[in-house]
């Protein structure tokens, strides 16, 4: 090894030059394989090519840097060494395996070539070495394939439709069916496609092989599908891949060789035992593709004891030293046991909550580790998800079961094509995504999609792995359905189902089922209390509920919310009567009848509050002023309003003329919100009274209450002292009326982009700010919620945004007035009371966020809070750690 | 006086405690009195009570700080001596008058008390001393009835029928007519009035009469009308009235006796000539009040030539002390000269420019002083307002001739109520305001009005003196009408004209006229062309205009503008054939039809573009990309679609589904702007051709063209790297078509807020910005421009905002805005060109903004021009002049 620049990291033979600290350095594949070396483990020999290699090769107009080539051709030599074998030489070939690897796990993303070093030559001298000219020459065959498609963007098929040929022509059906002679004559069809495709010869040289396939690794990182993927995942900061180039073992030289992939526990329910799957003379692709369906692990005891113990010991030991369960490749090459790879393993939500708690049980983790490293908001976001009501169906017609891949239910209309599941989606559809077998061009569906579910492959296929990482449900290698992808349907024989019809997955039996199913809600289960205690020992944030309703806010609060950050007192208006007397009050021609009507109003709002506050007792509840612009709660049908008419004993015209009027060109920028209750200051006075009479009368009941007022729309701080004005003279006449006084508070969304400029104008009238950061997105980008989708797809797309800003807080622009508002807010009166209710409220990377700004409280909806929770302790130990 | 606070300033007999230089603090009348006696005119002895006097009455809950009382007296001793007189004292009474006078000037807002001092005693000993029994129960009549109403708040209608019943007793028509005995029968019956009103006998202590009369001026500057006054007026800062407590002396005390207003100069057209009316036997108030008609001042030549020559000799003076036209109050008792006060005179913009000039060619003031203080804004706008083309009109219906108060014609529908004519404004409508006389109550209204005209009044009447201020066309005591307002109708008794008819007013010859007379542009004068050179030698920001066609751009460029701010494209699309083709572009199915009715719009827009680059010869030209929604360019009615189908041969469905599909919740921020050049990339491409392919032909007939193109609703760096590829590929294309290349621009409008945030992400990557503050403030607000009309009337009156945000820019919040993208961007990209055009562009006091924000231009409509380069050079004055 050389004092300059190093580029090439060896490992091999109990030894390594990097550890598993260098992720970022070697990517994840190269720092497992070092460890693993490092640790003892049977690695095959082999060297990575650094991420800052990858780095400066797109630095330096895509070409290798200087002394690049002679570190690789040292790594050769160390492999040729320990494997006694030479690179090119026919006699006792070494052959290697070329694979990108980058700081995060992106499993199927990353092109790879096997078996390189091989020609005609070597081929020929393998087969003499090894005494099975079938596999010298299924092994040159397979590398002409591979490099071809994975190197130069030859189609695979082009290799396929040859092979079938073959078979046809030979009359076998399996590949192993072919004879060495048929594989000879394969090579040869296969060069002379590289040939037609290319317009060259393919490359004898190994050296030359190499060069080309590691450019190929470099060149993956910028791929369509690796950028989309990253984009999905929110991968951001990494400067490029590793690429691991490593003595290739085989697992397809007879009956005593196999490759396999597992999981240290069982990804799905977190168990404690060996999962995964295994072929025989096969090698590690032949597992993953789903091409042949392996055989489960637990087999290989019966087949090879030996193998089988000496793996489960060694799993142990990768638990320990990466202190997370771990997703295994391993080959054995005639009965010898090779760890090709090992990578923190992707589980289930309910898998996650277990390891967690087991491993915080078997002292592998404090739980301080726990909270922030094995479970993901999104692991705990699944054991939120919903399971079919087994109960409340009646009638169920299932069409297929497949492998249950990642659990939960999922009801959807069926989509047959990732582009036209993602249209779906954005137009509101719930969507369940059927492919024959699915690959990495897939992502963008499979990420619109409720639930997958797919006619071919395995466990441990692309689609079961990216849906279980993904929490959503899928069945996999259903083979009793067949999808037809020209008339987009798919049939079970008897029932045929079209594009846009209703189809249920379940991801925990296998079953496909016609229909909508119903759904019920899920059940937490000891370990996860026992893990959520743990997440608000590290937490400090506190985690509230966006809810309008008693039932709504007791189920948050069993889900740990910790008060309400916004009741939206309009959907209490369209409920029943109310509606009635809402628009009763709508039509009013004056001030008195107005008054009349929301004096009807008063009894079912405090009736509403009272709920909440005996609901929430002892946390406080943030009630919203009424929001939305008035015509929202009248008809817009000619039969409505004529309806209405008749109802009030008005003229047709009058109802007619009072919707014209009141309608707006841009309601999201119109009459509504504060302006609301500026013009018409009685509504305010109802809703204060409505609040404090409820907040009394819960008192009287014995309940602690907390109310907190929050006027809405807020832009200025002459808005907010007008209502202040009202809700104060208010509350002032019902503390009279009442005979007790209680204390409340008075504060404001934070939604318009003035507000957060003159949040030093508002602070001093306000008790409490809370960002409305739905409609502070709207405004300061300038996005209709309502209208986005005619353009927002176009955006995700080219990347002009990389995130919908409505799902996760721009914190560039929108966070900008965030923080100023903050800031402005607290130097104007510390102690300012902070929180978020827009949906970003539940958003983890929004929560973190929303945690370095230094709110007192995020908000969000019930099924979230626990996800809120979670994310607010992740952030509170990130920046403990970072102190 | 004393060592203690100074409350009071005396003046008189040749001295004065203050000067001119005190306005601030003695107001605009004791200012000027203060230095009118310094300076030798014959000013009645008085004294000013300070306008901080006033703010610490408020601050002390409305009590008289210690020590004033004390300062008051001796100002009364000092007033004593000088006229010999005794305040109470029967023998020689003095009597005072007492006069708000804040620092700005406000005409008819504050309240007067005259006569003060007089009681039963006081009369008796005046009418022997004056041997005039008939002035001085006349006088005190007056002053029970005055201060019954300023004071008491008792209306002063109530004394109005008391006279006018005593009048019909008497069986007489004037009130000259009423005897001696008539007026003590009249004290009487106003002191029965005041006692039953008050439940008080009315006061006969002089010093208790004075401290009611000042704590009335002082409560007069809370008034509702002079807050609305200063609202309108956008008087800000000011921190209370000053009192002026003066000698009363008397124009009703006989044929020789008088009181008059007049101006140094003409104030309709600025010729040099004394400009005034005057009234025998009269005070003041009789003059301005347009009860009786006042004759010319011309006519006191003959009446009382010494006086004449006395005040010509004065008005010299005046001009020279205050470099100001001034506006004068005086009064002759007994063929003494008095003057009472001194302003600058209001004046109309034809005026201000005569005398500006003027006064530079005397040698009164230079340039400077002339640009900076002499003409305003507000008075060059007049100049640019249209005139009646009289060549155009064929028939005209006058229906009476009233007194040409305020030059200009008017066109509107007419209204009789203040708040009528508020409510018309509000919807859009041009409005006349006809009244019988205007007070301070109208000035809503009339502010909302285009015209106005009464039917009673002089030329220095209310509604005169408001108008001229605010360059509306005004016709005064129009007898031949009568105004009804019960039936809400005029008529001269053949015509009748209704609330919503149309009339037209000519306030240049008075004239009032049926119906909706054509109007035509105005001509500016020689004088006028000398002032704007003068304002162009002191202004270093550019001033470019709005323009989309040629017509309006040649227009702009005779008013002086440099450049075209904003071509909007889309207004060209609205014409004649290319609607049609826009909307088959827009009905079009896919990417190659769209393309193909662009390649038709094509030469459309290359023709506007290349008038436009031929117009501005040597001047930029900034175009912008399409901006509104594809929608607003589709019919919306049943039958426009109807037609729309079958012109275009496809089916009814298929236009109402694309109208459908195309329809937003909120257009405002909906899919406009760079959202369709991204979406649609075909049409920057169009565009962005025939602006290059317009400039380079343009070019070669000889223009030298300065293209610049400006994407519109940028809110990000991604969105404007995507369009600036679309042009300059597109660019390149062109270049090598044409065989040629030119240099252009591209930026981009900074009007999302989320632009001014992350400016400096947008500047790398931008030649320009231009903000466009319409929509900066509609989004910064979350006001929408169309909705606001509901709400917007309460915020004004309840001053929850100060001036309509979108006439003058919110400095605070959305001006903190553009700072911040201006500051960001140059930070980022020394020497980026900044420039607005919003319509801010052409409010003086927005464009003041947007030189200290360092702007290198401003944009306004064509006839803003002028008015955008004499604010730019007034505030490069008041910048230099603070250094």
């Amino acid at each position: 090894m050389t004092d300059k620049k190093k580029y090439v990291y060896q490992f091999g033979a109990g030894k390594a030059d990097g550890d598993r600290t260098m992720r970022e350095l070697l990517g994840g594949k190269g720092a497992n394989l070092a460890e693993m070396s490092r640790t003892g483990l049977p690695v095959p020999p082999g060297m990575t090519i650094t991420t800052e290699t990858c780095d400066q090769y797109y630095k330096n107009n895509q070409k290798w840097p200087e002394g690049l080539k002679e570190q690789i051709r040292e790594g050769i030599r160390f492999q040729e060494e320990q494997l006694g074998a030479g690179f090119g030489d026919p006699e006792n070939p070494l052959l290697l395996s070329v694979r990108s690897g980058a700081a995060a796990s992106m499993p199927g993303m990353m092109d790879t070539v096997l078996n390189l070093g091989m020609n005609d030559m070597v081929a020929e001298g393998l087969a003499e070495r090894t005494g099975n000219e079938w596999f010298a020459f299924d092994s040159y065959r397979r590398f002409i394939d591979m490099f071809s498609d994975v190197v130069m963007g030859i189609p695979h098929e082009s290799f396929e439709s040859a092979m079938q040929k073959l078979k046809d022509q030979r009359g076998v059906k399996e590949d192993n069916e072919l004879t060495a002679k048929d594989l000879r004559d394969l090579v040869d069809r296969f060069k002379a496609i590289y040939r037609r495709e290319t317009g060259f010869m393919f490359p004898n040289d190994p050296m030359e092989q190499l060069e080309f396939s590691i450019n190929a690794v470099f060149g993956s990182w910028n791929s369509e599908r690796a950028k989309k993927y990253r984009k999905i995942n929110k991968i951001t900061g990494l400067i490029g891949t590793a690429v691991n180039i490593q003595a290739m073992v085989f697992g397809n030289m007879g009956e005593t060789s196999g490759s396999g992939v597992l999981f240290t526990r069982d990804p799905n329910t977190g168990e404690n035992k060996l999962y995964g799957e295994y072929l025989t003379n096969a090698q590690g692709e032949d597992v993953v593709a789903g091409t042949r369906t392996p055989e489960p692990i637990k087999n290989l005891k019966k087949a090879l004891p030996k193998v089988y113990d000496q793996l489960e010991e060694m799993t142990r030991k990768l638990e320990k030293a990466y202190q997370n369960m771990q997703d295994i490749e391993f080959t054995i090459q005639e009965e010898k046991l090779f760890i090709l790879q090992t990578r923190n393993g992707k589980r289930t939500g309910p898998a996650a909550i277990k390891i967690a708690v087991d491993f915080v049980k078997e002292g592998i983790v404090n739980k301080q580790e726990a909270v922030k490293n094995l479970v993901t908001t999104a692991q705990l976001d699944q054991l939120l998800h919903p399971q079919f009501d087994d109960k409340a169906i009646k009638d169920k017609k299932v069409i297929g079961v497949g492998l249950p891949a990642s659990p939960g239910a999922a009801v959807g209309k069926v989509y047959f094509t990732s582009h036209d599941a993602e249209d779906a989606k954005i137009t509101g559809e719930n969507v369940i995504l059927a492919r024959v077998e699915t690959s990495p061009d897939d992502v963008g569906g499979m990420h619109a999609s409720e639930g997958i579910i797919t006619s071919r492959g395995g466990m441990t296929s692309h689609a079961a792995v990216v849906a279980r990482g993904w929490g959503k449900p899928c069945v996999v290698g259903c083979d009793d359905i067949v999808i037809n992808y020209k008339n987009k349907s798919l049939t079970d024989g008897n029932h045929t189902v079209y594009e846009g019809d209703w189809l249920s997955i379940n991801g925990t039996t296998g079953e496909v089922v016609l229909g909508q199913l119903p759904l019920k809600p899920p059940k937490l289960s000891n370990d996860f209390k026992k893990f959520m205690k743990w997440v608000d020992e590290f937490r400090d944030m506190k985690v509230r509920t966006n809810a309008d309703r008693a039932e709504d806010a007791t189920k948050a609060k069993e889900f740990g919310a910790e008060g309400i950050g916004l009741c939206r007192t309009e959907h209490m208006f369209f409920e029943g009567e109310r509606i009635v007397e809402v628009r009763r009050m709508i039509m009013s021609d004056n001030e008195k009848e107005r008054r009349e009507s929301l004096a009807r109003l008063l009894p079912y709002q405090k009736e509403d509050f009272l709920g909440l506050f005996k609901a929430l007792d002892g946390d406080p509840v943030t009630i919203r002023l009424l929001d939305p612009p008035l015509h929202e709660f009248l008809p817009h049908t000619e039969d409505e309003k004529k309806d209405l008419a008749k109802q009030f004993g008005i003229s047709y015209r009058k109802v007619k003329d009072r919707v014209a009027a009141l309608d707006e060109a841009n309601p999201m920028l119109g009459h509504r919100g504060c302006r609301l209750g500026i013009t018409f200051p009685e509504i305010t006075e109802m809703q204060t009274r409505a609040i404090l009479e409820a907040a009394i009368e819960a008192k009287e009941q014995g309940a602690v209450v907390l109310p907190e007022i929050m006027v809405p729309l807020i832009g200025s701080g002459d808005e907010l002292i007008d209502q202040k004005n009202v809700i104060k003279e208010t509350a002032e006449k019902v503390f009279k009326d009442k005979g007790t006084r209680i204390d409340y508070l008075i504060g404001t969304m934070i939604e318009v982009p003035r507000a957060a400029l003159v949040a030093d104008e508002i602070a001093p009238h306000a008790d409490f700010f809370s960002f409305g950061t739905n409609d502070l997105t709207q405004m300061t980008f300038g996005f209709s919620r309502d209208d986005i989708g005619k353009f927002l797809p176009d955006y995700l797309e080219r990347k002009i945004v990389l995130h919908d800003p409505f799902q996760t807080l721009d914190q560039k622009g929108v966070g900008k007035l965030v923080a100023e508002a903050a800031d402005l807010g607290r130097a104007t009166k510390p102690g300012l009371k902070l929180g978020i209710c827009g949906e970003h409220g539940g958003d983890p990377e929004s929560i973190a966020f929303c945690y370095k700004q230094g709110l007192d409280y995020v908000s969000c909806s019930p099924f979230r809070v626990p996800i809120a929770r979670l994310a607010a302790a992740q952030e509170a130990i990130a920046q403990q750690e970072n102190k």
